[in-house]
């Protein structure tokens, strides 16, 4: 196994507290949580927005929290999701007496686990409720998920959510809001190889050398097919194509488009893949908005691979999404 | 060969096409020359910087095209240095009549060819003058050079001496500074892989299962010395030993610290790589000013490792830090 850690067990701790030191005026740590919260937490009358999920999915999900995103995040063991304890220790620390709301990825321990610690942080007077996000179009059901997985049009959803909280939007206010992203909102994976988790230090799948997966999920769950590497431009026309073919009518939409690294992609790759990208949008007379995010948004450990993400945008979400926001995740240079 | 593109030898072209789509607010490309300027080049008055050398390395070079840094970067083919004919299209394109001023990293085909272009320059009239980095402390000579390599450390001098010129400093005084950057910035590097080329298909060098190769170049040239993977620990120890023992005194200083991921590594390692980095700047009474800048800035490719970056900063250096700029790779979120 080829990584750059002090011990496998060690990870998450060693990387969060890198993450502490390097961001220390954006986000703080709570003692023995693992949990990532503003540096400035509680912000007083504000919905706090509250995510996360299991660990190797960096920037995912502590690169999210500060001014405009997240007011914290939960970091589970590496493809593990954080514990009821650990999300209620982040609610109480960000509450501002507006109330906590919860952006959660579907993958049943995700679920399960937050609305567990939604009805503890209730018992204790404070006010939740919650998304659970289902963008990729790959599969239904797999291994971790009952239903489609959320991935990385999570991204989207901190984005627009957070800023309309920074703007005062109320618990349910936010809650409409997080639902409309999560409805608009699709994304489909591929990857070429596999990556390895540091704890068990084997491969969670085998692949061929001119293999690829398309369909792919984020923790390595099997994808929807298995075809040989082939140009770029086929794989994202068949990506584009089952996004597009799915049940948001994205015809003469304005979209919000992220080609997402897995962690192991170069960004040369990352950039032939946008081009195809547009090049698919042209031809449906589909007008990206402002600028696309081409990068490592939501990764797979060093897994090479990409995803595509198109969310269709009403006015109100392009306001949020060019909203400025301050974290480690999209630090200007 | 496991990649995202459409053909070998359309790898380059495709990925700024990718690139100009995606940045087309900040950036273009010169028709049929393989180079990037900022979309409203020339800016009269200005002294240009132009960089530039083989592509790979992405973001370097075109990630850094934009106000407050570069003027134009020239992509040659894969880890190939790009021609003087780009370097001169590059220079005519950016000439605001203040002087074209070349930042080179130390490889002797891009000191060649950016010599030969400026000569080229001053013969259609153009001042022109550069530096040569030469930041790493790995190795003196190598397969591509003679004297040190110039890597990660470059970045420094595109941001500071980008500045500069948007602030009015002349032609004299931006070699001045680039050079006091170049003598106060020192690298080192490690690779856990190798990277592929994707016109010849094959890994640069051979590593073993526990290998890892310290005082790597990012072209894959041999280090200094192949040792079996040890913790991350270990390896920040050894690297910052090296550089902390080098001919700059960075006792008592402040730095900008840079944590380069080589494209194949995921955030999760370099945040766990630059908490132990802030454990030896802790011992030696070094203090990071402002953030340190975490994450994949001159790549190798898709190589898995990272190198380490430290500038000791004067204040005219830290104000042209951070000052502000506007580049595909920094774009906030």
């Amino acid at each position: 196994m080829k990584k750059i850690l002090n011990a496998p067990e060690r990870a998450v701790e060693d990387m969060l507290r890198g993450m502490e030191l390097a961001h220390g005026d954006l986000i703080r740590l709570l003692p023995e949580q693992n949990v990532v919260v503003r540096a400035d937490a509680p912000v007083e009358g504000k919905v706090a927005l509250v995510s996360g999920g299991g660990s190797g999915h960096e920037p995912t999900h502590g690169g999210y929290v500060g001014p405009g995103m997240l007011d914290a995040a939960c970091a589970g063991a590496v493809f593990t999701s954080p514990v009821p304890d650990q999300m209620l220790e982040a609610t109480k620390a960000v509450n501002g007496g507006a109330g906590v709301f919860y952006v959660i990825k579907n993958y049943t321990g995700d679920v399960m686990n937050f609305e567990m610690a939604g009805e503890l942080a209730e018992a204790e007077g404070i006010q939740t409720d919650y998304v659970v996000t289902n963008d990729d179009v790959a599969v239904e059901d797999s291994e971790h998920t009952s239903g489609r997985r959320g991935v990385a049009g999570t991204v989207f959803v901190h984005k627009i959510c957070g800023a309309a909280a920074d703007g005062g939007k109320d618990l349910a206010g936010i809650k409409e809001l997080a639902e409309r992203v999560n409805a608009n909102v699709r994304s489909m994976g591929m990857a070429l190889t596999s990556c390895i988790p540091p704890e068990s230090g084997e491969p969670i799948f085998d692949i061929g050398e001119n293999e690829m997966e398309l369909g792919i999920g984020i923790h390595g769950e099997r994808g929807s097919e298995r075809r040989e590497i082939g140009p770029a431009s086929e794989m994202v026309d068949h990506m584009m194509g089952r996004i597009l073919e799915d049940t948001v009518d994205y015809s003469g939409s304005e979209v919000a488009v992220m080609v997402n690294g897995m962690g192991g992609t170069p960004l040369m790759e990352l950039y032939v893949a946008y081009a195809s990208v547009r090049d698919v949008l042209e031809r449906q007379g589909i007008q990206v908005y402002r600028m696309p995010y081409v990068g490592d948004y939501m990764t797979s450990l060093e897994m090479a691979g990409f995803s595509i993400t198109l969310l269709k945008l009403d006015d109100e979400m392009k306001g949020y999404l060019e909203a400025p926001c301050n974290v480690a995740a999209g630090r200007p240079f």
